[in-house]
């Protein structure tokens, strides 16, 4: 399992300056004002990027959010799955990086149907890779190829907004990429807190 | 009805520069790359922008996109219903500005359902305004309090992905905000197009 740390935090590069970081981060939107630069100056620091805007809209319109985004440290891109099929195969098909299609927010309630299922194979057969909530992560690991990025992994931190958590240990051999946020940044100590996952996950691998 | 110039032709600044605008423009991650300074470029040109990124994602995380994108010639933003009631409620909460809920793509195929008109109600009950294909904004005119921006419109020429397209004449009384892109940057006059669009559009106020 590969810990991505979410860049969510407020003044996210002096977080890192001061506590360090996975070797993966998550960038979302509170950075991607800064432009495409943001991406040169996370990747200057040796990091490498899955880049979460969940692009959501028509085919040739993903597949140019992802070109004009695109960067050599970005390894990742989300997308929704609500855009519809041909929108996440325009994304696949634009890049050789990871497209992680967002099948269901975790703020989210709503278990796991037949229809959720169906669309996911199509994905999963297209060669996505997943954004999936824990639970549903745990569900369908058997059933896909593509890889999972879990959010919602909580130890110590409140849950918050998030209807649907998990510790580290029950995603191990479920998810690929695991996304500590507030876990991380909203705990007493960071610096502890990136060692000691750097290294229950390393052991895992 | 205000015409909305959508910036995803190739080089919007320098067909800006050549052709001209309407007073309101569409901006997506084509542009959105430049970071946040390209809002402000546009504001020097006297343009209107509605922040087209469709957020999705969480109820915190899509207000603080919100407030990390605002500046204040941002007129509106576009946010997925898919996202949910509370992010779109996050959304509204975060800014003055009118929040456009995407409800459905025009690349996807899909009847107006109870279910969307359910989830579209509870939305406009918020304050929420909408992003509407054409066929769908034509029904619920008169149900809704919400503005309509709505994508679409052609006049000569070809649909290309849009599988809902709709003339200006017809979506008269309709649309509060009327999307105009590949008819105005893919035709063969495109300075012509913004001054008839412009006079028409300027009759109907």
């Amino acid at each position: 399992m590969i810990p991505v740390l979410s860049l969510d935090m407020k003044d996210p590069l002096d977080f890192i300056e001061m506590y360090g970081s996975f070797e993966h981060v998550k960038v979302g939107h509170n950075l991607a004002v800064e432009g495409r630069r943001i991406l040169h100056k996370l990747s200057k620091r040796g990091l490498k990027i899955i880049l979460d805007l969940k692009f959501m809209d028509i085919p040739s319109t993903v597949a140019r959010a992802i070109r004009c985004w695109d960067h050599p440290s970005v390894v990742g891109f989300t997308v929704c799955g609500a855009a519809g099929i041909g929108s996440v195969k325009a994304a696949l098909e634009s890049t050789d990086k990871t497209i992680f299609s967002v099948i269901k927010l975790t703020s989210l309630k709503g278990a796991l149907n037949n229809g959720h299922i169906h669309t996911i194979k199509k994905l999963d057969a297209l060669g996505s890779s997943f954004v999936l909530p824990p639970s549903w992560a745990k569900l369908l690991r058997d059933r896909l190829r593509g890889e999972f990025l879990v959010p919602g992994v909580r130890m110590e931190v409140p849950a918050g907004e998030q209807k649907d958590i998990v510790t580290l240990e029950e995603i191990e051999g479920i998810a690929d990429y695991a996304i500590l946020g507030r876990e991380v940044y909203a705990c007493a100590d960071p610096a502890g807190k990136l060692a000691w996952i750097k290294g229950v996950t390393e052991r895992w691998r």
